[in-house]
């Protein structure tokens, strides 16, 4: 950390502030300036969180030069993290399909989408039971009921599955039927929630809220860490900005930012990051190339008669003919599929 | 509702919308242009909420023309919303101050903040016990102890009291000890906590969300208020910009906005807005000019050692001078206080 | 500066770089810290400017302590400037109020313009003769032509004029007309143009572009000021944010960011930033009460007919009410017109 | 165009605003919906530009139905434009590779550059001749005297060159030296530069503003081709978001809005958009992928010594690397280079 004084403050503002970090057991380095005198802080950060420094008479501001999350971080866990799913692993060198209908709503389509997601090639099925609406009167999802269909077209064609969840009820209700938590974008910073997840023991794929910087999101995913539940999968999904073109801006260099900071893996969502059907393949090939770890796909039997997000799902047909189309994209860059 | 059709779109497509759209029991308006057909829907557009209309055949886009929001809409409740909160009425003629630490720390700091803000002249004593933070590691909050120390602070006084709650057991626990309760930003999309605070008979304050449409903001009331609690108070603290010299970027176009969409009471927090204490007086009396109900302020006794966001704290005694040099704007704006 | 170290970097780095440094006439503070190593740079930094110390083995990222603005720099210049434009003084103890129609349309309407705004009680007379559209097939103003009329109104009535400038060209000639220069906010980094505007010797108001920073609008005014003209206005118009209710987002928080970081007076432009007539009451009030130098105000004689931005321009009556409207505010903030 | 009225909206309102449209010789469509009327308005709605409809009487909002650029748009000009510059043509086949400087500097350190890119495999060498720089105290640029050691290169290798162009002078300068001209990010709304480019002979690179619009920037195109010059290609590098761990923003999707709303060829430029070397290839990888027409890399013979944007740029050895390792994506995109 390093506290820089205003051009005017004087030696006994400057005094106050090194006895303050000295006495918490800290050092410091005096590097005086021409203009400004600049206070090092040696050690241990944490000690000073509550010293509120910017208050004391003479400081201009102070500058961290650490992270403040840990066991997100690559600095001490350089290795790439891979995270068991059900049969399946993340971060390693398969590309990960995630696909499904953005809600649960029948058992026929529940099944319909997991056999058709299944025979293009996805690993993971996804299907909402507690769906987050912008609205009070859209459709909210079937909570458990939902969960028992996915169970059952997961158990059916050996998927694994997730499901977003949304309360500490959904969250106990959901690890009786999913391999994979959810919490979405709307909830990156809902930190109760955080903590619930993390208190289960199984994988959290974390979504980036939507005008979260990638340090708050790290920061969300050390929530979770220090919980004790480690297996965390970040996911990309777009953020806001004043384009109106696409529903959200994919933050393509997020893949290489996250690469640079931390060991978890990162999944992208192109169907919710640009609301477009059209707009999914060429995104989706980018992720790829740009190395994301895995896609999550929106795909419905029937995307005119969807209760949720239809115009940016899949039919089952063109997310097989996507597969197709991505395969030599996963191969090229070491992530076959 | 108004469905632009591709230039290209062919008769056989028109016809499908229309007969989807009449099927519904809704009218359609057709307007043929030189480069585009326009079909306009009139009626309940709800009942073509799960109809997916811009997937159809050569549909271009959708045009909304009313709000998703009805209770907090200002077109079907015109008159102002006066909300009470114990013995003080939000969005009447009266600027109303809520003042107070970031976080109760200790029986003896939130008595002192509550004597403080008491005597410069607020109604209603701020204290968080639930912190949402950015960090695990920073501190949490008092929980249930926390909100017993407010509640004798509040006895004495004589002042209202609000506190933000995180998750149902907070809001559970917190309806026995504050008049109304806060949603923070962070959680202005937890619908499901949105929800839980609905069901409660107590006034709420719903914090706008860092990239939040004000048409986003009004849903979330609209969530609320759906379960039967309309007593909702909007709070705006600022919206996530590129700019880094404050904290976030106070959104005042809100104010007028709010009041020609809404009925709703508007409270402006200066502190969270800005990060920064030597900003909130001009903020303030912008606020205050531009039409607000009232200010949501941070007072602590000892800022430099505050747990909690104390760089953008004032002390007692900035506090009082703040309030002193509002009081003019105030009575100019038609709000004493 | 500060040069913060990688983790992992080794001792040959760090010798590296502070040759670099020393051997450019500066000095280095070093600051070993248990994780990373700091090295404090004291002294001119811009000897330092095309060193690229980034691109060094083990270098994480460099810190700037100090602003790349000094003309235009509070802390080399606390007294606030107050700009003489023809008989009016900008930034001194008087409101001052900037109105007329965004474009000069005809003799006949900016007369019109000049008589009603002088007489409702502004200073200065705007008029654009040459127009920055979006689309190039909109009205792009009449040019010399324009100007002539200008100062024909300005004539009559003794008003000061100011029109915005967009190229050498536009330069040249509106000198010979108006006593203020404007550079519109698309042109706030056009170096070429601040470079012309800093070589004449009339005042330039300067906007601040769309998603500019604020320091990067005060290095604009350094560009300015660095060719010997010192006579820079500071003009906030709104920001792009993601929402939609206004035009733009006005950052009133940057009234007292600027009073902070510089000397030079700002005005803020409430009908740009909004978009809407609605809106121009309530945001002037707060500019006002956030302490604003003055304002600048859309006004037609005819707004329905007017060739550019008629939404937002007042009519001549409605802003004799804004103004009356106004007084008290300009009068309780110290600034009386 | 469509026209939506209050909902408390009366009949003399729309009748009033029936009688302007018709008096223009356009039709009108009338759909009285439940709660709102709306008014199609059918024919070239150019005629309206100047009618200020947003200020009548009872109307709500005015909801644009088609683009306000022709030229620039697929709808008018189906196929894709290939651009030919020098003896290259961006928009065909083949992945187009421009590099080169930042800014030219010296005649070794550009022919150096050339030589080296070209070596790897770039058609197209760039350097910055007139230098857009956020402080007036940085490197400027060489002008005429950098363009004619550019010429010398390009002579000596066969590359084709393009150079930023900053005012109507350096247009004048430039064309005698360059194959394309370029319009920086922040000359993007300089409507007075786009026109004079416009009126030259050669083809022009248009970057994308910090925090322009896919549409804003498609009507800058406009201006450009709107006085006859036709040969425009745009290039993406990045918008201003709240992001901090890159400089700018990469707006991946902009390849495929693109491609979907206008026939022009579009060229991404990673290392504006990033600001840093090691992301350079994730990036470039995704936009080959997403369908970009080309690269704007910057390379530099010894990037520690630049004069300008040293962080981001590529040395000719890890620029080669970086040619060998995209080849397998532009083939498999089919855009050999």
């Amino acid at each position: 950390m390093i506290i820089v004084m205003k051009p005017n403050a004087n030696k006994s503002s400057v005094k106050e502030i090194i006895d303050i970090v000295e006495n918490k057991g800290l050092q410091v380095h005096l590097s005086e300036g021409s203009e400004v005198i600049i206070i090092g802080v040696i050690g241990d950060k944490s000690k000073l969180v509550n010293s509120n420094l910017e208050l004391l008479e003479g400081v201009d501001k102070i500058v961290p030069v650490t992270e403040s999350y840990k066991l997100a971080n690559k600095k001490f866990n350089a290795e790439p993290s891979i995270i068991q799913v059900g049969n399946v692993q993340i971060g390693g060198n398969k590309l990960i399909m995630i696909a499904g209908p953005c809600a649960i709503e029948s058992e026929e389509q529940i099944y319909e989408s997991a056999r058709a997601v299944k025979q293009a090639g996805a690993q993971i099925l996804r299907g909402g039971a507690y769906k987050p609406r912008t609205s009070p009167y859209s459709f909210q999802g079937l909570g458990e009921e939902g969960l028992k269909m996915m169970a059952a077209a997961k158990k059916e064609t050996g998927l694994a599955a997730v499901c977003e969840v949304t309360s500490l009820e959904a969250v106990e209700t959901a690890v009786k039927y999913v391999d994979m938590l959810q919490v979405g974008a709307r909830n990156m910073q809902n930190f109760y929630l955080l903590k619930e997840v993390g208190k289960t023991n199984i994988p959290v794929m974390l979504k980036r809220g939507l005008s979260a910087t990638i340090d708050e999101w790290l920061n969300a995913a050390e929530y979770i860490m220090s919980e004790g539940n480690s297996n965390v999968i970040l996911c990309e999904r777009g953020v806001r900005t004043f384009e109106t073109s696409t529903r959200n801006t994919l933050d393509i260099s997020a893949i290489p930012v996250i690469r640079e900071k931390s060991h978890l893996p990162i999944i992208i969502d192109p169907s919710h990051a640009s609301g477009r059907r059209s707009y999914i393949e060429p995104l989706s090939k980018a992720s790829i190339a740009a190395g994301a770890d895995g896609l999550m796909i929106e795909v419905h039997p029937n995307p005119a008669n969807a209760l949720s997000d239809g115009p940016q799902s899949l039919t089952p047909k063109a997310f097989t003919a996507l597969c197709e189309n991505l395969r030599p994209y996963g191969k090229l860059a070491g992530k076959d599929f």
